[in-house]
């Protein structure tokens, strides 16, 4: 571990926040274990849980961190007597101190009875908790539930080092796609394009905050396939964003069309989708509630769809319905922070505010996010526009859409399968800011990139 | 998944070998599920069970494979009502059971009461098993141990897909291992040259078989640091291997000059480890014992080491005492197949021959193999020299060297941290074949890789 990486005093400050949350109550950030590939010798990379990362740093394998009034402690396991040889010489008691800047205590000593905690998603290590606590911690005990409402709010809300981290990971993240942009040429398949993405990021210590996806069927939302050849008639979608080295994730996704060059069908739904990003982007700031972006980007895109034929009626309408999700079914958007989706693993305690709840209508239903925005959340803004088979031959929405979808008019788009443009916007007091503004997406300016 | 990677035949004819292994009693595979990084929905990237793998050829997550005489059969999870939007369009059952070639089931039906199994590696597919079969699965019952070693007896003599498996991730490896010499130069960091070398593995479509070890500081055996500078007096030592699309793993370490020129020192030691490496290669056959393959390398080092001055004294007795193990701390190499330490979940079991332990002396304690060589077996061959402080340090072994260690003269080579060479070697009936033969490893060849 790099321990130059580490933070104290933003890390400090976080604890004290918490603790002062907690008032008398005791809290346990567990930091987790590197699960197994292949077998125990052969791990997945280690990736710290978000919580634990937050209030530390540096990510300490199965490491716990105690909080308690002013009591804080970092309990770490102590080098096995072979570490030296296979791992190298282990940093000293001080230096993990001054690190982390707590205590640092042996992790036989941990007695955890009495504590809050919050659920490890691997089961070892809930096991571990589990055993430490003396209790089950899934499902969480009320207790639980005050300590994570107490994170999520210090973790809704970044600080500068967390903004910082954004920085480095929306820095990287652009590298990569311009590399991708680069890299594409018809005949060449989309894991050479994904190579060279993540060797940028790579190439910076840094990983991928997620899986990517780059492929030339944008309308498989979540396509992890990468064996395709690039046509010279396709649009390559690419999804990828780094992970800055202390954890924090940038999220992007850019659409370019293979061949450096739009068709004309292709550059008029690229316009449309583009155009709901600004509008969407517009309206991030404080007090703006996030489902208002969502519904502004839904009504821009309602809009150029009528505008192109392919649906018909009142904008405002088709929304209300829900029509225009045929074509754009998934929200647009999400908290970032240290998690990609931030928070996700707490539910949609974190991403919606006490008292809202998920939609039950087709698209709206997958918003992630529906809380009123406030300066330093951090946020992602991706309208997209995408033929999906399954969704256009849906006889409800078939009902629901009735002729207000113009089939015929949409099949003069097939070239089109999906496009998404996707940034990462910080929300501040002016309204908001493009963390990832340096990547181009005018239609022009990504097709130079392409061609460069 | 691409089932275009099927090999049916391949799989099917495992299987029956299996079958017929087993007699009358049933086996149970499990793939395994993709574990979380974050939260549930940003997983690690799903790796199938190894053992699961053997005997279906493709990576179908949460699958169970059930092997009863001739009944064979797939269980598999049907797709989720929103998968098509979010993960395309399934393959047909037809084309899954093509490609697998057995009939395929719903997971549902999965009633596994007196099957045997191989305990899962993760404790969420464990848990699923204990389920299934209605009873603790670790440790082992006496029916998983008849199943464990029927495996290991398919596994460990490789069939032709195998070889073809293993001969692919050795030429991707390869291109690794020469993109990283043409990345290196003096100023950079080691994670600059971890990007090049991992991109050539992810352009191929491939992944990496473990996590890369690329770094100046070679003395340190599993070093997953990436942050030093490369300084231009440096060595710079890769272990880096690609698995292969259908999950077999390549293992290939060099060590170059940063410079594009070794130090005299450098040269001495680094000619020292690849005469070691000659030799253990030269000794690999069928018939001979791995633990004498490790001897020669053994040999060879101690031998060297007495002509530079570093050791003195009888390179036969060097062994016997173990005073070599002081600069070759590990073993020779290990099984090479679909795990890079091939079948080390099963532990010493797969390694060991019946009848054979682990020795206790140092150096020798970490041979991972120690079986008779069969055509078809695939071995690593990778003999090193390091200066390990934790090691130099030690009263104890210091006492087993006692003079015979010239701390002196082995200060003139100071600026050799560590230097390991690695091949991939597969058994044949005339001796062996040298999977990883195209990277250069002659001092001067690399050299000019380095500077090309």
């Amino acid at each position: 571990m790099d321990l130059d990486l580490a933070l104290p005093d933003a890390a400090r400050a976080r604890r004290a926040e918490l603790a002062r949350a907690l008032g008398e109550s005791r809290a346990l950030l567990f930091a987790g274990a590197a699960p197994p590939r292949n077998y125990a010798g052969a791990p997945y990379p280690f990736r710290a849980s978000s919580h634990f990362l937050y209030f530390v740093g540096l990510p300490f394998e199965r490491a716990v961190l105690s909080i308690e009034g002013d009591d804080h402690a970092l309990y770490l396991e102590p080098p096995a007597p072979d570490d030296a040889l296979w791992h190298g010489p282990a940093p000293s008691l001080d230096a993990i101190e001054a690190a982390v800047g707590c205590p640092v205590r042996p992790l036989a000593e941990l007695a955890g009875a009495g504590a809050a905690t919050l659920a490890a998603i691997d089961p070892a290590t809930r096991a571990r908790q589990e055993a430490a606590l003396g209790r089950p911690v899934d499902p969480p005990s009320r207790g639980d539930e005050a300590l994570a409402d107490a994170v999520i709010a210090l973790r809704l809300v970044h600080d500068e080092a967390a903004i910082a981290g954004l920085r480095e990971a929306a820095e990287a993240t652009v590298a990569a796609h311009l590399a991708g942009m680069a890299a594409t040429r018809p005949g060449r398949r989309e894991h050479h394009v994904r190579a060279a993405m993540e060797a940028a990021i790579l190439e910076r210590a840094m990983s991928t905050a997620y899986g990517s996806i780059v492929t030339v069927h944008g309308e498989v939302l979540h396509n992890h396939a990468h064996h395709h050849v690039l046509g010279a008639g396709d649009l390559l979608l690419a999804d990828v964003g780094a992970e800055s080295r202390g954890g924090w994730a940038g999220d992007v996704t850019r659409t370019w069309p293979v061949s450096g060059a739009f068709s004309p069908t292709q550059r008029a739904f690229y316009e449309v989708v583009l155009d709901a990003q600004a509008r969407a982007i517009a309206a991030v700031r404080p007090g703006a509630r996030y489902r208002d972006v969502h519904l502004a980007a839904s009504h821009a895109l309602a809009e150029g769809l009528v505008a192109l034929g392919v649906l018909r009626g009142d904008p405002e309408e088709l929304v209300a319905d829900g029509v225009h999700a045929l074509l754009f079914p998934h929200g647009v958007g999400h908290l970032l922070g240290l998690d990609v989706h931030d928070m996700e693993d707490l539910g949609d305690r974190a991403g919606y505010a006490p008292g809202r709840a998920r939609s039950t209508q087709f698209g709206l239903s997958y918003l992630r996010l529906d809380r009123d925005l406030v300066p330093g959340m951090a946020v992602t803004i991706e309208p997209g526009l995408y033929q999906v088979d399954a969704i256009l031959r849906d006889p409800h929405l078939a009902r629901v859409a009735g002729d207000r979808l113009d089939r015929a008019a949409l099949a003069r788009f097939s070239d089109v399968r999906g496009i998404r443009i996707e940034d990462d916007v910080l929300v501040t007091d002016a309204g908001s800011e493009v963390l990832t503004a340096a990547l181009p997406k005018a239609a022009a300016d990504v097709e130079a990139c392409v061609s460069a």
